[in-house]
């Protein structure tokens, strides 16, 4: 049997250790042909393949349940389960994407799981409904890669280990998350590691869970066994294995970190094929946080365990030293911690992937809008061009954040302009402040920017003009200059609006542009629905101008092209002026 | 020294056990005097009272940091730090709120804290800029009542673990949260106790800190004699105290579920001054609940620890049996457990207090929305007239929910309505659905309603008329009703719409509204910012009808007389119907 005829885990069901082992190496050059061509999660699907045959080889998938967390280590899982050619043949690449996806395959995987932790709930929920049904299967969840630090990773382990059936938690323990490990539980883990699973203390039996220990986690026999000891198992019982983070990968095995995800590399010798950009605004976000760690004896720059999208390598963290806290895949622990250290009266600022911070909904309202500690936090990743994966897109930050009192959202157009406002954030002491780091294009401003940003909710007029007024947001700024020059062929000159704030409505422009103005355009790079330019439609409401809103409209998204994406929802600035002279004419 | 007398925690310094015990006595009869007027959260302050004495009588507040959670436990730290007067004086009983407030003690009260579970991370944040400015006091986070169960409280137990300075977190473990406790770590907080703190394994431990057991939770001695012990400690460290909930008050330890909360009642018997409402929303909701468990085997109701909100009691309870569960304080997983059962083909409604919800939204989107798994969420304690603490609005659940594709959120106007709209989304197999439980009045449709809503996002039509369109929302149609009634004596014949679904807008009938109508006024009882409303104001807004919407503006309220807060939103009938005018004859 070779890799490329697996058409369901069925085919591996009567094999030898040796032709799994076999299948093992094809699998890791499989992982390694797709991942060097259009890049992905290298590392972690090095380490999982051993345990994923096994589990595929012990358990009897469909019927027995297994939802992969986080669902980027599951390439394995999919070649299993009939999608290799997603991982051997180039044209098909793009019909496998990075997660697990029950549109993908809905037999196999169950759920998407694409931000991390929540797999073992997951497994409670569905090991109740087996038990309402009185049906009779097993119920794994598997979870590793950094994902155990997830509040509510804590919280499938305390309600599994009330359970009273079958539940099985493989803990893939890569020692691990996307950099270096932070926080309790993973010294824990050493400890467990270190004493074979026999240490004194053990978090998963205080939860309530038997406890099972496999030190040799690339190794299929051994996994074989032990998944065999516990499948039926009527209890809750985890099984903790310890793999290595890019096993077989010379590159990988050296530098785990920058491999965890991997941009189109040659394979012999790890190289990336195209070098970063130069310029950034991760960079202009590593220079602020560098110049203000300067400044501030008392700074903090909080990541939870992205310090790639902050700029900061390994060097560079440990020069930042006490100034730099990773609180591990944890963003509720980052905005709380951020709230509680600026009380203690630290200078802070969270960075933090926008997609991820839906986390922290709860301690944005509750611990950091309601209280009075000023600080900073910078929302990355955000927006049509950011990522593309349906688990990671970055179209809802405006309406999350903005829906929340007492936090100022700012948009910055250019760098200049980002670098003044976290600036301004950083020094006043009044304010809670996002910044929504821009993703969209690398712009610059030609003229000095302002620095001063305590006029809350003030609209800058970038141009005045009349009949239609452009007020483009962020990101979008640069497509509303395009409108406004393009409608100026058409006659019609056009008031070109930045509105710096997008969290409130400068009421007093929109009340004075009636005198002069009959359409108010709105465009910002993220969802309509509950967004920025609904606030202006509503406020503009009792005037009798009209309005447009542009932006995305309220849908999953998955794999798109963003030409395409913004042709569909009428974003580009041909389509914009087209809707703009039609409304008009009428 | 008397109770009444104490200013600030100085005042307790010198005293005596015997002193502080006559102390502690008094404030459990100030806690009662209090409850008993106004309502209040009884047992856990009964139980809080010695550890809280102690605590202040060993730390030195305000240097040393103290931070409550959840904190509706903390009035006797509010009786030590100045604010005696809110429990023993009614007419000053309004100036202390349930919760720790900075805005009412910028010095004592660090946070709010009145979800549950933030403490230990807030205190994280506090110790690390204590590190970074060279500060030289003990951060304490006192934390129970089971707030151990939610997620980010087991986050902050891992972030600590790892912190090597001083930082220490007092778990008041009286046994239960609201109701009976459930999930793996209360078992092993009992494992705890039943060893005296030296059971095999450690959950504390295991996170990286060190531990003290105290079974004498209530002795004042004992406790003083611990904390002293732990003072200035430089490593994290738990000190696990068994308190009893409910202490000293023979009907709060008889009964203590139903004394977390009580409303007024009369101190010799413990019963309430005013008899509960016969009919009412949760009512329905548990004959709608009782009705399926007969109806489906496979059908499930969850809670995350109110079932009193979702109209349940103990027996209730136990009749249910496995078609019962309830997972805790611990939101995140209500709604994966939900998407997971309802994945595995249960039949799941998941009943939830609005305002908690807000800790599940990253569920809502990657693990509910995202899946293709029909369910039921009932959203329960929303809008103006649900709870009126700052910690707890009901203000945000249309702008949360709304802003993610794939939820159809209906708004049910009568209690008819309100069951019809259960039963449909528990019966049909599509669509995930929430369902915002009506609170502001008790309602009944006058004809029989509509059983089928699977034409998604059609507004009824009630009353057709012209020249201005009420669209009023769920609990709001009442007031949509009056204004149109108001209207009539003005002279405009206004069409009345029951919109029903708030998660999308009637595209086509509000351009058809555009032949006959020059206005459009929405009403929802809840935020303005990114709710319903703007919604309906962005799809008007190319068709040159005026909108005015109407809702709450985006702050946090506090304490606030709901009539008051209406009039100052301009939401009185009156006041609606004067806008409606003045913008009419303009």
């Amino acid at each position: 049997m070779e890799l490329k005829d697996i058409k369901s885990p069925l085919d591996i069901k009567g094999l030898s250790v040796d032709e799994l082992e076999k299948i093992a190496a094809q699998m890791r050059a499989a992982v390694l042909f797709r991942c060097s061509q259009i890049g992905g999660h290298v590392s972690p699907n090095l380490g999982s393949v051993e345990s994923i045959i096994a589990l595929h080889y012990v358990f009897n998938a469909p019927v027995d349940k297994l939802i992969f967390d986080v669902s980027h280590q599951a390439f394995p899982h999919k070649m299993l389960t009939g999608r290799v050619y997603g991982y051997i043949n180039p044209e098909d690449f793009d019909k496998v994407g990075e997660y697990t996806d029950p549109n993908e395959s809905p037999e196999y995987d169950l759920f998407y799981a694409g931000h991390t932790s929540p797999a073992i709930t997951l497994s409670v929920g569905m090991a109740k409904a087996r038990d309402l049904k009185q049906d009779n299967y097993n119920v794994v969840s598997y979870i590793g890669d950094g994902a155990l630090s997830g509040g509510v990773a804590f919280e499938g382990l305390d309600a599994g280990g009330a359970m009273n059936s079958n539940l099985i938690c493989i803990v893939n323990d890569n020692q691990m998350a996307i950099a270096e490990n932070h926080g309790g539980i993973y010294s824990h883990l050493a400890d467990l590691r270190e004493t074979n699973g026999t240490a004194d203390t053990n978090l998963f039996k205080a939860f309530g869970w038997d406890y099972v220990y496999v030190g040799e986690g690339n190794d299929i026999a051994k996994l074989i066994e032990t998944f065999k000891s516990v499948k039926d198992y009527p209890r809750p019982v985890v099984v903790h294995i310890n793999t290595q983070k890019g096993e077989g990968y010379v590159p990988a095995e050296k530098d785990r970190e920058s491999w965890h995800f991997r941009n189109p590399f040659d394979i012999s010798s790890g190289q990336l094929l195209k070098a970063p950009h130069g310029e950034s605004y991760e960079k202009v976000f590593k220079q602020f946080v560098n110049r203000n760690a300067e400044k501030y004896p008392e700074f903090l720059v909080i990541t939870s365990a992205t310090p790639a999208d902050l700029g900061l390598n390994a060097a560079e963290r440990a020069k930042l030293g006490h100034h730099y806290l990773d609180v591990a895949i944890a963003e509720q622990t980052g905005v709380s911690v951020m709230a509680g250290a600026a009380r203690g009266g630290a200078k802070v600022v969270y960075g933090v992937v926008g997609t991820f911070l839906q986390r922290a909904y709860d301690q944005l309202v509750e611990d950091w809008a309601m209280d009075g500690s000023p600080s900073l936090m910078v929302v990355m990743m955000t927006g049509i061009r950011a990522i593309n994966d349906k688990t990671h897109l970055g179209f809802w930050d405006i309406p999350m954040i903005t829906s929340i009192p007492d936090i100022v959202y700012l948009a910055p157009t250019t760098v200049e302009e980002f670098d003044a406002m976290m600036q301004w954030a950083l020094d006043q002491t009044q304010y809670k402040v996002a910044v929504r780091q821009p993703v969209y294009s690398l712009q610059h401003s030609s003229e000095p920017v302002d620095t001063d940003f305590s006029d809350i909710n003030k609209f800058k007029v970038v141009k005045k003009g009349a009949g239609v007024a452009v007020i483009a947001a962020g990101d979008f700024f640069v497509k509303g200059t395009e409108v406004v020059d393009l409608l100026k062929a058409e006659g019609i000159d056009a008031t070109l609006i930045n509105p710096r704030f997008i969290s409130g409505v400068d009421r007093e422009l929109i009340e004075n542009l009636k005198s002069d103005h009959r359409l108010i355009v709105t465009l910002e790079d993220g969802s309509v629905e509950g967004g920025f330019g609904q606030r202006v439609a509503s406020v503009a409401g009792p005037t009798g101008m009209k309005v447009l809103n542009y932006g995305l409209e309220k849908r999953f998204e998955d794999h798109y092209k963003w030409e395409e994406l913004e042709e569909s929802n009428r974003l580009t600035p041909a389509q914009i002026v087209d809707d703009i002279s039609t409304l008009m004419k009428a």
